[in-house]
């Protein structure tokens, strides 16, 4: 099969693409309260120093270090307690120096120090006498139990680099310094059409020899789940003219074009014909060496991206998952890559594979009876392999993750471990 | 110290609020394309069987099988050709058994199959003569390259139970069969509330001793992710009049309520006290085993789960992972939990934890490299654990996981591998 060595690998595949896209990332400004998911448009700087007054990080008292220099459990120092700080508001008072007894006051964690206090001594180290007198029982040095100004974020820090993707720890650290609106990338509307003469719409009744549109709706899902904007285009009839109008708006109204195939190989030829006249650079890949999904097509028209997916919903989503999601990131100008969820699992069945080819097998989640909660990373769970004749969209909703057969092996034994990526 | 042995671990802490609560499930019907992350109300069953019609899985030729009986390369054997299956309808004619020369028609991937035909001959093991007739070079048994009526799925199987969460491929299934609207678990309300004199909204100017509402804004996304609805009833003053009012106002107005507690530790007793005074069984749990966050408190009353979290961000975002998620999920009734997102990394040092408590540390994913993309599993990742004095937002904002040290360890030496659970 010499058509086989043209076919590029995935990994080599999206380079092609995203090496050719120059994408222009539009921004706007929305409230930060609203921003999980969304990608920073520019990088975020705090406008002011964290903590922005020294803070206590505990229970206690705040006192001048200089004054429990000695204190101990058994010769223990002694302090006047003049008041204790109220949380939220600064202490209407200071630590004087003192000459013969010095100063504390009471204070909480997160708590302002007082003028003239320089460290905190824990309330496990110390016993009240009286109202007006504490015993120290151990000495603190300068700076002990206290966040000094600016010692989490310095004012001016950049907190967040432009194209990360929020997720909720990032949108705290947004409200921590006030930033209640942030600048981020539009989401990429991405234009989904369905193609083949035998696909109706869900809501049809099917007539012999029609299939409903499965696609259109996965791929939404998937769209939606990795920051785009999914725009269903519906289904397109087999005609080159009808196919040209489609494809055309679509390019025209979306950022991201994804055309899945009808499944028979001449509706796959006309996308790709189609795509090719759209516009230079044009089609840049036309079929991939991986399983499922080697029809796949990567076009490029106008500087925006097109990917032609095969019509088996399996197939397409899996597809999907290789090439849609990392566009749809490059389009919201991702720089930070966040690992993909996986989970590793030993493989219960031995898998073969053609060496070259990227197999990706979908499989199912079983827990590993052998396991135990002893031990921070072990294996808990075994990956069972799914197969269907007809790689059903129900192969997939059985399945928990796919794993990957690397090019380079003929395959992997039951028992080895691998990495199981999370549907 | 004794109080430490009353503690319970974080697993069991969950469990102990788990059995008391008793969630009675509402569903509503939405459209299944809208239904991305919500939870079947009711399992869902095949309104017919897929396929619907005897398909092809290959192009070929539709043939009777007993046609091609001792067909090879060597001595072909010939059918009559009689048209072509549409795409999309049933064919017009059929394969008759024929006395002399069989028939046989062009069908494509997807295609069904005519009356009287009975498997699909590959188009690569076949040639044209002239017009009419194809050579068949390779035999067929009965239902080869054929997907039989309700061979993926039968009418009637169940193909989703209930208390599963939808992801893409399970809405593509509800589409295949046509089901455009589902019955799932309603979203659960959640309110949260921030307590603490020192915490004012985010949008406020900042006044010495003051700092921003973090937590409400992590927790609504954290919920949101989970699947509940987020309702953010503000900041509550330390008073027990105000905290009452605040609290029992959520409670009757949601499905859960979560209040994060202000950094002193006479707000958490407040908190306490007011969770307690609510309604039979009361505080179930108060402190918890687990570091950050031991302040927890878990509590049902009247039915409905409330839980208190500590007023730092981070063990308030950390604590939440771990006792708000699953409860939106219990409360949603989902059944087939699915494995959390992790990544297996090696840890660049030595983590020192105290035995008997289970410790979380934030970590950093460093490509490892030393990795190679040559095995399906591999280390790909080194996780560098982050210090940060006062555990302050940022400390999660820079971080991409969490690295659990288990109770029963005196921590983790560098070098070995864990689990980073993504956040």
């Amino acid at each position: 099969m010499p058509e086989f060595l043209t076919l590029l690998p995935p990994q080599e595949a999206l380079q092609a693409l995203l090496q050719r896209l120059e994408p222009s990332v539009t921004c706007e400004e929305i409230e930060s309260a609203a921003a999980l998911g969304r990608v920073t448009g520019e990088a975020v700087s705090a406008p002011l120093p964290l903590p922005s007054f020294p803070r206590s990080t505990v229970d206690g008292y705040a006192v001048r270090a200089a004054n429990t220099y000695g204190a101990s459990e058994s010769l223990p120092g002694y302090l006047r307690l003049i008041g204790e700080v109220p949380m939220g508001a600064a202490p209407g008072f200071s630590i004087e120096p003192g000459r013969g007894i010095g100063s504390c006051a009471l204070i909480h964690t997160g708590g302002m120090l007082p003028e003239g206090a320089d460290a905190v001594v824990m309330v496990e180290h110390t016993q009240s006498v009286g109202s007006d007198e504490v015993e120290i029982l151990r000495a603190v040095a300068v700076g002990e139990n206290v966040l000094k100004v600016g010692e989490d974020v310095a004012q001016g820090e950049q907190i967040i680099p432009a194209g990360v993707r929020l997720r909720p720890a990032e949108i705290g650290g947004l409200m921590a310094l006030g930033i209640t609106r942030v600048r981020v990338a539009r989401r990429p509307r991405v234009g989904i059409l369905s193609s083949g003469d035998e696909v109706v719409p869900p809501e049809s009744d099917l007539q012999p020899g029609q299939v409903r549109d499965v696609n259109a709706f996965t791929l939404s899902a998937l769209v939606e789940s990795a920051g785009g904007e999914p725009v269903r285009y519906g289904i397109i009839p087999d005609r080159v003219e009808a196919m040209q109008a489609a494809i055309r708006r679509a390019h025209a109204e979306c950022d991201l074009v994804v055309v899945t195939a009808g499944s028979s190989a001449s509706t796959r030829d006309l996308t790709a014909q189609v795509m090719d006249e759209l516009g230079e650079p044009g089609v840049l890949v036309h079929g991939v060496n991986v399983r499922p999904g080697k029809p796949t097509i990567l076009a490029i028209a106008g500087g925006k991206p097109l990917i032609g997916l095969p019509g088996n919903p399996v197939s397409a989503l899996v597809i999907a998952g290789l090439f849609v999601t990392p566009v749809i990131a490059a389009l919201q100008g991702v720089v930070r890559k966040r690992p993909p969820a996986t989970v590793t699992a030993r493989l219960t069945l031995n898998l073969s594979s053609q060496a070259g080819r990227e197999d990706w097998v979908t499989v199912r989640l079983l827990p590993d009876a052998g396991a135990s909660s002893s031990e921070a990373h072990q294996v808990r769970y075994q990956a069972e392999p799914i197969f269907g004749k007809s790689n059903l969209i129900f192969t997939l909703a059985a399945a928990d993750g796919l794993v990957r057969i690397p090019p380079d092996a003929n395959g992997l034994a039951a028992g080895s471990l691998v990495e199981v990526h999370l549907l």
